[in-house]
C-alpha cells in the first residue's frame, strides 16, 4: 500500500470514484476492456486527464485494448483505500449523525462506524442503532477499547470547533465536518468538509434563477 | 424574493452557510452586532471578501457596528431559501436514500422530502419512514399529486443516469446527485453533486499520506 503515502491533487481523488464507478457499470455489462477515449465520452473528462490521473496507479493501459476492467477496479478500490476498513466515530447523534450510523453503504468504500458519541442522555441510551452511543466524556475510554482514526462531526454548528478539539485530543486524526460551521484544525490533522447545505443553498439559489 | 434571481458564483455560496452558522453561534450568545473583521477572525476568511459576498444581501453594515446579528441571520436564511419550502423526491431508498428521508434536520433548511421512490417492492412496501415510498413508475402520477421540483439521487451508479432522466422527464427541475456516478442533464435543469466517496478517498489518502 506504500504507493498511497504520496498526497494525491485534490481534483484527481475528486475524479477517480468518477472512473471507479463507471468501471463497475462495465463491468456489470461484461465489458472486459476500456479505453481512456471511451471513458473520457462517457465522462465528459479529457483523455489525456484521465490517463494522467491514472498514471498514478501501478496499472497500465495497452496501445488499441486499453485498460483491464477488472484489474482497473481493484487497483482503483484498493488506491483509493476503499478495500481497507478505517475506523470511524460519529460525534453527534442528531438526525443526521443517526442517519449516517445506518447508512451501511459508508462499509463498502472501506469505512466502518464503531460508536457513536452525544451529550444527550436520552439519545445516548438508545440501543437501535447496532453502533454503541456513548456520552463524548468517554471518548478517551473507547478510543483505548475500540480505536479509530476518523471523526464524522455532525453536532449542532455551535459545538462544531469543541467537539472537533475533544475528538483530537483523545488521538482522532482525521475530521470529516458535515456541520456548516468552518472547523479549525492543526496542521497534521485531516479535514474534509462535506457541505450539505452549501449545496441546498446552490440548488436553491439556481432553481430560482431559472425561474427569472 | 425576487432578488435571489441573480446567480451567485458557487464560492459565495459556498461561504454563506458559513457566515450564517457563525451569526447563529453569536446570537446563542446574546451578541447583538458583528463587524465583517470579527467575521473574517473567526472563519479565516479575508474581510473584504466578506464584505463582497455580503453585498449581495439587502443589508447594510454601518461603520464601527458593523451588522446586526439577527437582522443579518434573517437576510441570509431568506437569502439561501432556506425559509421556504422546497419539495424534493428521494429516489433510491436504499441505505443511504432512507437516512436522508430519516434527516429531519435538512427540512429546518428549506427542504422537505415529500416522497421515495425505489424499484424494490420489498423496499416500497416500508411504511416506517414517515414518508410515502413509490414504485419509480409512478413518478408521474405522484408529480400531479404532490409535486416535487428536487430529486435526491441515491440509486445505485449503473443507475443513476437513468434514475435521473425519468425524474427529469417526470417535471423535476434539480438533481441533487450522492452517487459516485457523473450524471450528465440537459442546459437548463440544475445538478449539484455531493461526491461523499470522492471525501472518503481524501481522508483515507490524507490518512496514507501521514503515516508516510
Amino acid at each position: 500500500m506504500n504507493e498511497n503515502n504520496i498526497i494525491l491533487p485534490e481534483p484527481t481523488l475528486r475524479r477517480l470514484p468518477w472512473y471507479l464507478a463507471y468501471l463497475e457499470i462495465l463491468k456489470g455489462k461484461n465489458v472486459e476492456n476500456v479505453s481512456s477515449t471511451q471513458i473520457s465520452r462517457a465522462l465528459s473528462v479529457d483523455a489525456s486527464q484521465i490517463a494522467k490521473d491514472l498514471s498514478f496507479l501501478n496499472i497500465k493501459g495497452k496501445t488499441r485494448i486499453g485498460y483491464e476492467v477488472k484489474a482497473l477496479i481493484e487497483a482503483l478500490s484498493d488506491f483509493l483505500g476503499f478495500t481497507r476498513t478505517h475506523k470511524a466515530y460519529v460525534i453527534g447523534a442528531g438526525s443526521l449523525g443517526k442517519a449516517l450510523i445506518r447508512d451501511s453503504g459508508l462499509s463498502n468504500y472501506g469505512l466502518e462506524i464503531v460508536a457513536g458519541f452525544d451529550v444527550n442522555e436520552n439519545v445516548i441510551s438508545r440501543t437501535d442503532l447496532g453502533v454503541p452511543l456513548y456520552h463524548i466524556d468517554h471518548i478517551y475510554d473507547v478510543m483505548e477499547e475500540n480505536p479509530a482514526s476518523i471523526a464524522i462531526l455532525t453536532v449542532p454548528a455551535e459545538s462544531a470547533q469543541e467537539s472537533a478539539d475533544i475528538a483530537i485530543g483523545a488521538g482522532i486524526r482525521a475530521i470529516w465536518n458535515f456541520t456548516p460551521y468552518r472547523v479549525k484544525v492543526a496542521e497534521g490533522v485531516v479535514m474534509a468538509n462535506t457541505s450539505i447545505y452549501a449545496h441546498l443553498a446552490l440548488i436553491f439559489n439556481r432553481l430560482e434563477a431559472l425561474k427569472g
